[in-house]
């Protein structure tokens, strides 16, 4: 990864505080959008079908996670994520729980074919699910290790065009032919809710100001790992890493 | 302000633990909650239409907070927001987001006109964007300076009957002709998300005790000040202020 | 209360890490799944009727939380209730607010009569507005100390066979007939928004790997009172407990 670059995104997001539009679940609401405050950019979110096509408007980055979803939200991120397409807008997907019940699978799969989102990010059993319909995730968490899910990874971004993100003790980064990976970060991480829809939020951050969502995706991934691994350091309990994750992201 | 009747409205606050009950946004429940608690205030949160005059009848505030609205959730605002006008309890009316999108700009007034809030607490930009349509927010962080958003501040005033108050760098509380302000916080605060809606949240606390709404909103703006001033001062990161601001409330 | 099971339980729920599904507030949904994670369990938060066969299917308890009931939400609460009787999967109600509102004391019932749940945990208000209609809580907070409850929770438990759990300065657990107590934990618990709801959720994950509704509540009760201890031991200021208790809860 090139840091120079890095700098600049993380620089353009702190001059240009891109407005990221968030249609996620109640239990990331709190934590990403203080998680987005921190690194500079202003986060917004809103679900309301009456509302979206002017939120997504105003939006550098749209990010649909669909963690507690329902049927009318499910309407609401259906109507963004097809305005986001439309006006070209960058959307992050992050289809949580997908493999844990055929619901969350089926309207995963049903964002990806009406929006076609820019980058999908999840854990190993997610990206595993979308693609081989026999893998299981159990609730929320992953049962599989990142590096099983390079070759799903790289399946699901070819037949999407959607950069692909797995995250895990290894972080993949793939267009379906380059991967690139991330090393750093902390298992403690895991025992944080929400850190993995944060991670989504953080790349949305940077593809609503950095056109190229593999390097958008590689930056907000990096900034994660390094903030988090910064935080474990100062205290390896998961309540003070909550916290203290937020300060490492607003000093990085 | 007088010092005096601040620590009066305080002292009533722990003895009497007013119940405020919120219809506010998914990602300030916790932070308002907490805030509430913090300060010896009973926070109750509560939207289904069901239900609204049995709460509201119980309540000493009621705080609509629009943040993250839908259609079924402006029904219960607008039960709880009548019920509360019916029976002469003070309405906290925040309008977030309000010149973001016409959805918001025009809830907001369906439940002036309806509710008849007592106090209406936004941003420059919330507060502008009601009185003049071409204003436009930035998603639900303010593009303009509280200061710029005085003269709209009053005119809201007086066309609604309501104290009005706009947070800011200056704190502004109007009356349409009465305008006191509070200069103390940080910058900072406005980096922790659902700050300004924890505002009309202790505004509504001291709303539930103090029979005076331009009073009981500069008791409250003024505590959120302090609290952030002295949270700040302990750590100058957003994380740790969240966490901080929370002892500060308990401690004051 | 045997503390060897209790360092049993704690190692069971480390190896196993039950899948906890909640259905509960959105003011606890942060919290609570922070405490299942640090105590070795895995949340997942759900509640669409489309997936709550699948999600009660792959869990190891349902707790099921009224705290901001609507009527949507009350089906899904009552798909999961039924479907997990039907597998024999342990069900944690908490019957938030149950006395302040008609509504919540009548859905409290009707997830009551339809879900048999195994463990009932509330506070004091809470459980005597269950049995005795006469009974007002001041919103969700208990009107009334947790010793004046004790035949209420004993007659609840007789007339639903679950065990029934009164939180307070003194927990009592009850199947009707023996009565346990757990005296530790801190008045300043009660300070922070969603321990009580958290209560619920780390007994459900005990329930999860202990056959013995009894036992697990006991254990349930027992880890969050010592950690709160410790945690206020730390520092005596809510919003430091909050992150503190997560951190004990891990350390635990």
């Amino acid at each position: 990864m090139n840091q120079e670059h890095l700098k600049r995104d993380l620089a353009l997001i702190r001059a240009k505080s891109p407005l990221v539009h968030n249609i996620t679940n109640y239990v990331a609401m709190n934590f990403s959008a203080n998680a987005l405050l921190a690194i500079g950019a202003s986060p917004v979110m809103a679900h309301a079908v009456e509302e979206m096509e002017d939120m997504v408007g105003i939006a550098s980055a749209l990010v649909i996670n669909i963690g507690t979803l329902d049927a009318e939200w499910v309407c609401g991120m259906l109507a963004a994520g097809r305005t986001a397409h439309k006006l070209g807008k960058p959307i992050v997907l992050d289809p949580v729980g997908a493999g844990a019940t055929p619901y969350r699978t089926k309207t995963a799969w049903e964002i990806i074919h009406e929006c076609h989102p820019t980058i999908i990010r999840g854990n190993a059993s997610e990206i595993m699910a979308l693609v081989d319909a026999d893998i299981k995730s159990k609730g929320v968490d992953s049962s599989q290790s990142s590096d099983d899910a390079v070759d799903s990874a790289k399946q699901l971004a070819l037949n999407t065009g959607a950069i692909v993100v797995i995250s895990g003790a290894t972080d993949y980064i793939t267009d379906g032919t380059r991967v690139e990976t991330i090393t750093n970060g902390s298992p403690l991480m895991t025992q944080v809710t929400a850190m993995g829809c944060t991670a989504s939020s953080i790349v949305g951050a940077f593809a609503g100001i950095n056109p190229d969502p593999f390097e958008a995706s590689l930056h907000g991934m990096a900034v994660m790992g390094f903030c988090g691994e910064r935080a474990v350091a100062k205290k390896a309990a998961p309540g003070s890493l909550m916290i203290n994750f937020i300060d490492e992201l607003y000093e990085f």
